[in-house]
């Protein structure tokens, strides 16, 4: 019954939501439990949050052009309420509700769905499931050396040949800026840079110039940006990972990293796997 | 950083909604992998659909109360969107666009969250993990009794001392309902009858009296409904919980069970748990 009257309405799956078949759940699964199974190893536990929040928890986290694509509506009861746009801002939320019971430090794990109203292009979804480790309470170098030596266990599990874990901190960055006396919108040159992998120097000093940056000032950055070494921090985390057996091959320092999400305060990875392509 | 924010904030979860901290996620988890397993045993393989679809999948199907209680927002783009109500319609969606590739007969289960915007009160919740299974494309009565089959694994498993699966068809209250050539809206009383475990045979009455159904006719519904007998599709079934080692003291054929979606029109089932209470 259900059935037919599906059919009759010409029925479709919305655009950059996704169904997942037996076939397509299998290999989920696989990756899935790998995780969790190399999470627990290193002894991170798991927690959940709810799809929804108020907005006034979501908003005003992740810079104001994510903000404009968290699923936000008002519910029955007229709350102002959105989707989880990521699971960093709810485990927050988690830490700051549950204080006094949560010990520390807390090292978690969460994979759940996450929601962005985005325009889909190739291999952008607008419902992906998100695998968030961190360790909070702690600002021990060991535990970001932890993390990134999950990373490793994990992609050498998946048997990836040859990947980087690509290693930069906001403060490096920050430096950088500073040094190169830059007053002009901070966010906005580093939202420039971050394309550098994808579109070069001379792209990003295009887009930089477009944004009114003076040419000289830009060469100067570059110029630092290749002079960049870790700050001591970042120092101590790299030195962490030889102890926890990450081979040399599989990281490296990039002062170009920078990650979208006006969160980020310290270290940041990102990770590119370069065979299989 | 975030943190601090946060606090200053007064966060809270949204009424209805919940946190998960590690502990009771070791709950959850270890009853979910219970239930994988025993589905995965018995032949049913996983799918998973999207939380978000267009409003016409949803509305429609599950009967005008339940349409109400489906958080359903309009999107950037000015579509009519619904947050998955059940797992069900979603799974009638898979079938209506993938029918010529899913071979028949299709065995599936589903883990997933459901959204209701209800009212919250002791034990209700606004989101909640569903779990489904289902065997689509064939008529069998074992097809059936597989699906009460898995239910008796998973109690016992759980170390349930004591339970009762209820069992009613939907044909046999339509065929009482025709018996007592009762003409007044069915659905509405079907709808009393449901309450029939919670509220018993006066207090059905009562609300059936408050709906201008004549007493006369009640005293007839109730005098069928205790003569009732399984339909012959029914008592298949039931032949079939023996063949598959499903204990009688197990199961119970109860004709005033009725359960609410509109969608239903064959066997229903409803498992009552007598101890642990």
């Amino acid at each position: 019954m259900l059935k037919s009257t599906m059919n009759q309405n010409k029925v479709q799956t919305l655009k950059g939501f996704r169904d997942f078949l037996p076939e397509a759940m299998a290999v989920r699964n696989y990756v899935k439990n790998l995780l969790i199974d190399t999470f627990e190893t290193f002894g991170f536990e798991p927690i959940e949050t709810p799809t929804l929040e108020y907005s006034s928890v979501l908003m005003g986290k992740y810079g104001d052009e994510a903000d404009k694509l968290v699923y936000s509506f008002t519910d029955n009861g007229d709350r102002q309420i959105g989707m989880r746009y990521d699971l960093t801002v709810p485990t927050a939320k988690v830490l700051a509700m549950y204080s006094q019971t949560i010990p520390m430090p807390f090292k978690r794990y969460q994979i759940q769905p996450v929601w962005r109203a985005e325009n889909t292009q190739k291999g952008r979804y607008r419902e992906v499931l998100q695998c968030d480790i961190d360790t909070f309470g702690t600002n021990s170098p060991i535990a970001d050396a932890e993390i990134l030596a999950v990373i490793n266990t994990v992609l050498q599990k998946l048997n990836f040949k040859t990947f980087t874990i690509l290693i930069n901190s906001r403060i490096v960055l920050n430096n950088i800026l500073k040094a190169c006396k830059i007053t002009e919108d901070k966010n906005s040159i580093l939202q420039s840079l971050d394309k550098f992998s994808k579109i070069g120097q001379d792209g990003v000093t295009k887009e930089l110039i477009g944004k009114n940056i003076p040419k000289a000032k830009i060469t100067v950055l570059f110029k630092y940006i290749k002079q960049a070494q870790p700050d001591e921090y970042l120092q101590n985390v790299i030195n962490q990972l030889k102890i926890l057996g990450v081979s040399k091959n599989n990281y490296q320092f990039d002062p170009t990293i920078v990650r979208g999400l006006d969160y980020y305060t310290g270290p940041i990875f990102e990770t590119v796997v370069t065979k299989p392509k």
